[in-house]
């Protein structure tokens, strides 16, 4: 397809002039644009192609960006994103100083908010049509675009209780595809459904208890009935809520059927959508299948092991454990303050309960963690994927805060292992006996290791490993980028200088080894996958100075800046964080 | 009154044994007796007399311990403290080594699920009952007591959706007074109240919606109705809902008629309720109406100001700005995720915006601070009252951990005035002009200064103050804690041997003059209250190692241990945080 139409689009007024069969052209050139470069750069595909309409009626009725528009969570951006001036851009999208995968505020006034993590629409467009209020501002527009996954999330819930007692210029539209990343879940997912199919006879009436104006459930993809509706709807004052019903993958036949797949296909064929296959036979597993699989072996023997999900059945492998055993494996739907507290309850009844929380979503369950499964001791088995730098999803999703959040917390044991055999045992052990909450932070992505489905052997809770020893400096790292220390010593000026001991445990540190340690080195260094402040440095220089030691010590880890997305390996380098930074360190201390 | 029967109950089986004239002979004794302790010991009344005959009815009915009664926040359950073999100990409530004012694991038996923080109860309870099926134990029954403010925090609605789905035996009672501490607001309350005055055509289809079995409302002051409702529900099997209306302070005049006041009204006399006079006149304020009335002083100036509390218009004082600008104030409910995001939505569109959320509710918000406002560095001015050791609400409450969380966060300043004066400029400077979020915490209770109400000065973010020079020491404090810190200097062996350091502002800290204290000091000495884990400490000492600065550093702060409840005088003395133990160090270090 040539793209006549779509590329004399550089900004939504040019939308607003088209008449309703360019509009339909647009329609078609967008989504088969979308698919083109999609299919060659990978990214999320089929988020974006469900609300190719949609976000064709909201640029042609809405005065973007006087009005305001808030995408929820962003995976469904790309149409917004290619019709407000970043079409040219668009192949860089999620690349190194290229456009970010989300809506972000600093890259165009167009993006009203900036998003990554679900359920933040309403209260912001709520924010933004409060103030508009104060500012005698009355014709401003103020629209959240939010998914039915997202919107059973009680920060929804929240902002829709506070906007109903307002008469705020807001529009909510419910995109309702009936999935997330994986299908929806819960009691308000199978209420939608009914109202959807006609099937429910106290149709709408949720919406409307919360004192919104509903409308619908309208077809997604019918261009001039959105047109019509939104029309509508900007007339009417006060909160108003439209369902919107959308295919999620919408026009590429394969994405519409296996949508969970075609949420972030990675490269494919763009015409038939076929994954273009890799060769994955000689590479190590990733992290979240290591969880995943050991998890099912662990609960044949065990009994009483129960795995929680907030939603991330596939990205986290928690699917492994639903489909071996159903009645032990939970997906809670995006609620991981419940997901938190539900293994609480769990866990007072005997039960031995992994919850699986990516590390950036396990900020939404803090004061749970400190309040349900801390303070009373409980203990909660935490595995948190994707800790560390997560690479192209970019700043919204580093899992780099957790050591930090943590650590403060008495009672939780913090580990991180160096590899997949660690990763299994710690899991191993955490389900034979723990007398205290545990977390297991470990990163997004493969491994190093294939033959990894060693056998179990237990292991000892608090203590670290030496891994060489050496002569002058000594590195003490933990989690997995302790196999990128291990190379940089390989490669320094001079190995033998330079012992290496790795950290299983953050708390309790081993404090017997660390007074080893700083008794025959002079000079430590520090390193880890996760912010410098508050992180596992940070703990050694208190530890250090708690003993009136007076080593020198050196902290690599992440900066106190926001980091943006890029391949990890780039982002390492920006942190100082790569071998070649580790290697130059070395050097720098081995010949001084 | 004298207590016969009420004395003659040792446990929830002799309640079950009263006939029926006995068990209402029963509630009149349990509301007397909590009356009389609460009127000479302090406590929270108000709800604890609301849900008398509710108490009676759940151990009547079901046969706790073995069936499982999780209290939401728990404010509530002083008769069900009573009533399960604490009587005697009632006396000792929230005093230290006394019992706790909440329920508590650890306390009793039949407290099934430690409570403070609200809205947890239907997530910790079907996690109970999700395992008691698992356990194949299909009589045991699991009841979660929640009231209307707090069912409409996110969490709950995260809760009664998946318990919707699910067949678990769970019991969701709501106790329905249409207040928490304040009113209750939003648009889940006005519904609820249409559904008690009979006047909504939907009625009761919200809960329904969610696929629960509902039942209501109900009076929840007639205990035979009571007893017959849960005698019926217990033999219903998945999801039940019974929506019960009760009256916050029923059975006492003056705190039925005045909610607000005998939540939590101090000492009164128990016959009249009237509350016994105290001479305020000559103290200086409490920290939250310095906040409280300095916004009002300087909304009046500037019209951007905006107030926003989730559901603390009394505790944060935020009342005075809500009476003088009640367009500019916001009560969202207990819903701190919204309350931090419809901040930031405001921001955007030029709002000064004051969120005052306590320390302990901010964990609530964790990642909206993170993901919200510092990623996308918009100027939220949070103000961050209970900040440090609480005091009587104990481990649940203690506003211990922010410094930790929070500085790990970029762009974010934190800043902790050492009294009511530097607030005030903290606010002002804040309001003026300002490039970054900020959290300002401060403690519970009152200042020392009288004179308070000084014209505004403009503070420099980032310095750090000197407060007096010293020949040997030199103590580095942060926040009130530093006049604790003063009197210590005073009191020690040779006052002139120890410098002081007031650092208002945590982050970013005062590095010029950092250097020169380390320059000329060779022991430091760190105060906070806050935990030493990942405090003010614990920068200070991350800071001194980059720097490759070898003095000694000791840091002072709250353990890593959970702080149970007692006078914040008793509570620092365990954390060697008192002035005592203050000054044995300082007299230790000046005579060694």
């Amino acid at each position: 397809m040539d793209y006549t139409l779509l590329n004399s689009i550089q900004d939504p007024n040019q939308v607003r002039n088209l008449n309703s069969n360019q509009l339909l052209q647009l329609a078609d050139e967008l989504r088969s644009f979308i698919i083109d470069i999609v299919s060659q750069k990978g990214g999320h595909l089929g988020a974006s192609l469900g609300v190719v309409e949609l976000t064709i009626a909201l640029h042609y009725v809405f005065n973007t960006p006087e009005d305001l528009l808030v995408w929820d969570v962003g995976h469904q951006a790309y149409g917004h994103k290619i019709l407000t001036g970043r079409r040219a851009e668009f192949h860089t999208n999620r690349e190194l100083n290229g456009i970010s995968g989300f809506p972000k505020r600093s890259e165009s006034e167009y993006d009203a908010f900036g998003v990554g993590h679900s359920s933040t629409s309403i209260s912001a467009a709520l924010g933004m049509a409060l103030a508009s209020q104060l500012n005698n501002d009355f014709e401003k527009q103020h629209i959240a675009v939010i998914g039915d996954a997202s919107i059973a999330s009680g920060m929804a819930f929240e902002g829709l209780n506070h906007a109903g007692v307002t008469d705020a210029n807001l529009l909510v539209i419910l995109n309702d595809n009936a999935i997330g990343i994986d299908p929806s879940v819960g009691a308000l997912k199978n209420y939608l459904t009914q109202v959807k199919e006609g099937k429910n006879p106290r149709q709408n009436n949720m919406i409307k208890s919360l004192n919104f104006d509903y409308t619908g459930p309208i077809d997604g993809h019918n261009l001039p009935l959105l047109i019509k509706e939104l029309n509508r709807l900007k007339k009417i004052k006060g909160p108003k809520f439209l369902h919107v019903i959308t295919t999620k993958g919408k026009g590429l036949q394969l994405a519409e059927e296996n949508q969970v797949k075609y949420h972030a296909p990675g490269k494919f064929e763009p015409k038939t959508g076929k994954i273009i296959p890799q060769d994955e036979s000689n590479l190590p597993p990733k992290f979240q299948d290591v969880f995943g699989l050991t998890l099912v072996e662990l609960a044949k023997t065990n009994k009483k092991i129960i795995g929680i999900t907030p939603a991330m059945p596939t990205g986290s492998s928690m699917k492994f454990m639903m489909e071996a055993f159903p009645e032990r494996a939970f997906d809670v739907g995006i609620a991981e303050q419940h997901a938190v507290t539900l293994a609480a309850g769990m866990v007072t009844q005997g039960m031995v309960v992994f919850c699986n929380i990516y590390s950036t979503f396990l900020q939404r369950a803090y004061d749970q963690v400190i309040h349900d499964v801390a303070l009373q001791n409980l203990p909660v088995i935490f595995c948190l994927d994707r800790a560390g730098l997560v690479g192209e999803d970019g700043a919204t999703h580093h899992g780099v805060f957790d050591i930090a959040y943590l650590s403060c917390i008495p009672n939780l044991i913090i580990a991180a292992p160096l590899h997949e055999i660690e990763l299994r045992n710690m899991m191993y052990t955490a389900q034979k006996s723990l007398e205290h909450p545990i977390a297991i932070r470990y990163p997004r992505g493969r491994g190093k290791l294939l033959d990894w489905q060693q056998e179990f052997k237990e292991i000892e809770i608090g203590k670290a490993v030496s891994l060489r020893k050496g002569n002058k400096i000594a590195i003490l790292s933990t989690g997995t980028i302790g196999t990128d220390a291990s190379q940089a010593i390989d490669q320094c000026v001079n190995p033998e200088d330079v012992a290496h001991y790795h950290f299983p445990f953050v708390k309790p540190l081993d404090e017997r080894l660390l007074k080893e340690i700083f008794e025959n080195y002079t000079n430590i260094i520090t390193i880890e996958d996760g912010t410098i402040i508050g992180g596992f440095g940070s703990l050694i220089d208190q530890w250090s100075r708690k003993n009136h030691l007076k080593n020198n010590i050196y902290n690599l880890g992440v900066p106190d800046a926001f980091i943006e997305h890029g391949k990890v390996s780039e982002l390492r380098k920006i942190c100082n964080l790569d071998t070649k930074n580790i290697i130059n360190l070395l050097n720098t201390l081995i010949t001084t």
